[in-house]
């Protein structure tokens, strides 16, 4: 029964009749009754089990959602393997196994060919670009149209900030240097590499320094310096670069299985939704605070060199990535669309990141 | 009565029980009783009622509280001037007559010398490095300390984003350009300016136009394209001076009356407490979904004539607000305490925001 019938079901008996019914003493004089529910839900993730930023973000969801809900709502959170593997969060959601699923959406093209667009595009927004696109643009109204034939709704619920560009143990002088690299690198920035002649892989976090350690890869991204740290991606490579062209600021998804959403009264409705943004919030926050520190040791106690990729290269890897992203908004109607709308708006707002951010920072070094 | 001691008070009773009890019909086999609270509290902000952005924020905080607590607590909002006046609100939420207060800390330096480092400090924290000192550095604890011998509790509510660097009637092109200048520019940016030989004026938002057509003010800063456009303020100026220099990242307070907080069960507590955070992340992914159509609207229709400070005048600014921030951090003992732990914070973010977001800005813009 959802809250409002039940809200209905006792119109008429005030609180006070009702508690002195059910022989309770120091029951409050104007309190209206209503049930305390106690839901069940399961959160599937793509991320080992407390993971830093990403695994404790996903955890975090979860806490706000038990805590702001006072229990009604309780969610119990499981790490890549432990009720599915990390690329079939997607699924299990969808079929309701789970309610909520911890992700980035980069990692369903195959079946979402627009999702690429609602977690990082090469070139793309920022961070605080990519939460204006979402909530005061049309970002989550187009999310929410490509993940509803899924039943599934989805939610920004954190960003990992500007990431680091990678791991290498050559140096990148030019573009050339990518070809026959067998790179991790998920979403458009592995077919922007591809493009450059290098082999993107696809490969969940957990399976990332093994693969660089066996030689199965020769170079990898991850996120940045925090989770890269811990990883411990650094004994098995070299050159630490930036800038993280191929993932200014990605956005993480907690998607929410549509039925059981929908089962639920609108105040917890509301405080599963918020829950996201405040996790959306708090993932950011902790990265940025935690991410110079992790660099710091990474350069100062593990000889890593950071290096800044030439401009030339970067020039050359904006020129594919413009390409890239024409064929990724032509593979259907949706990606279409959801390109021409986060294109203009990344027209608009960069404008205004230069005029106001970029000139303070600059103005900040001098 | 607090929730916990009315859960304790039928502890034993199974919902079951208690609703046959109650004689109703279609109650849930397994709700247990809570009850219905309908507190009542008013929120007093020093904006004009619904301006947009700031005051629209502040009705953000009550609305969230409002929908996650189903009613449970409800926020009334007043503008400016509605129950007390824009710069009384502290003293108001202080004293209890409201339970919350939606602002700018650094309007309480008179009552609170260390405020101003918790609202935006000259050549400081971008918005998403506040947030990181704020949350996962020490700086919401300081503040909290700050605020404590005033039965108040504070909250970051919302950022401005970086602001614009104001308006003026001449070219500033160099530091003398400001001498005699009288400038309505609060918290230490105004400190900064008297030490250039201007003459700083604190003023709420809503006077601001008044004053620049009287000629009472011949120059102003308010917020960012989207606000300034809103208060008409380009129909008394002719220069719009960019970066920001004074508030790099300004955060916006909601405070709370410490005893009425105390007085909620937890879960009102925690849903209180996250509104402001979901208030903090929608208010700044505003600003940025709405300064450049704003700005554009500013040239393209007003004859605006955009301008950026020479690099001479900001790294003479910069020289100064150096000089006013350890004024300030002397002031008193807590002053000192927070300013060194948000220099040391920003001496590290700030390096970490280079590698990052400024690298890859400048790629973006190749």
């Amino acid at each position: 029964m959802k809250r409002r019938d039940f809200i209905g079901a006792i119109a008429g008996a005030t609180a006070t009749t009702a508690m002195t019914a059910c022989g309770q003493k120091d029951e409050p004089k104007t309190a209206a009754m209503q049930p305390m529910e106690t839901v069940e839900w399961k959160m599937v993730t793509t991320w080992p089990k407390n993971f830093p930023g990403l695994g404790t973000g996903a955890n975090r969801v979860a806490e706000l959602i038990n805590e702001m809900s006072g229990g009604r709502l309780h969610v119990k959170v499981y790490g890549a393997g432990e009720m599915v593997g990390a690329f079939e969060v997607f699924d299990a959601v969808s079929r309701g196994n789970a309610q909520l699923g911890h992700a980035g959406a980069y990692y369903w093209k195959g079946k979402v060919p627009a999702s690429v667009f609602f977690s990082s595009v090469p070139f793309g927004l920022t961070p605080d670009e990519m939460n204006a696109w979402l909530y005061y643009g049309d970002g989550l109204k187009l999310w929410e149209e490509a993940y509803k034939p899924f039943g599934l709704i989805p939610n920004p619920a954190g960003n990992s900030g500007t990431q680091m560009g990678g791991w290498f143990n050559k140096e990148i002088n030019s573009v050339a240097d990518l070809k026959g690299l067998k790179m991790r690198m998920p979403g458009l920035g592995g077919e922007v590499l591809k493009k450059a002649g290098g082999v993107p892989v696809s490969l969940p976090g957990g399976d990332i320094f093994p693969s660089m350690e066996s030689g199965a890869l020769d170079a990898t991204e991850w996120v940045g310096p925090y989770n890269d740290l811990a990883f411990g991606i650094y004994r098995a490579a070299k050159y630490y670069y930036t800038p993280g062209w191929h993932e200014p600021g990605t956005t993480m998804e907690c998607m929410i299985n549509e039925e059981a959403f929908n089962a639920l009264p609108a105040d917890l409705q509301s405080i599963v939704r918020n829950a996201m943004k405040v996790a959306n919030l708090e993932m950011l926050s902790e990265y940025m605070a935690r991410n110079q520190q992790a660099l710091q040791t990474l350069v100062e106690k593990h000889n890593v060199e950071l290096r800044y990729f030439p401009d030339s290269v970067l020039k050359e890897l904006k020129k594919l990535s413009a390409e890239v992203i024409e064929e990724a908004a032509a593979e259907d109607a949706l990606s279409t669309k959801v390109w021409a709308s986060q294109k203009a708006f990344k027209e608009q707002v960069s404008k205004w990141t230069n005029v106001s951010e970029l000139a303070f920072l600059n103005a900040r070094n001098l």
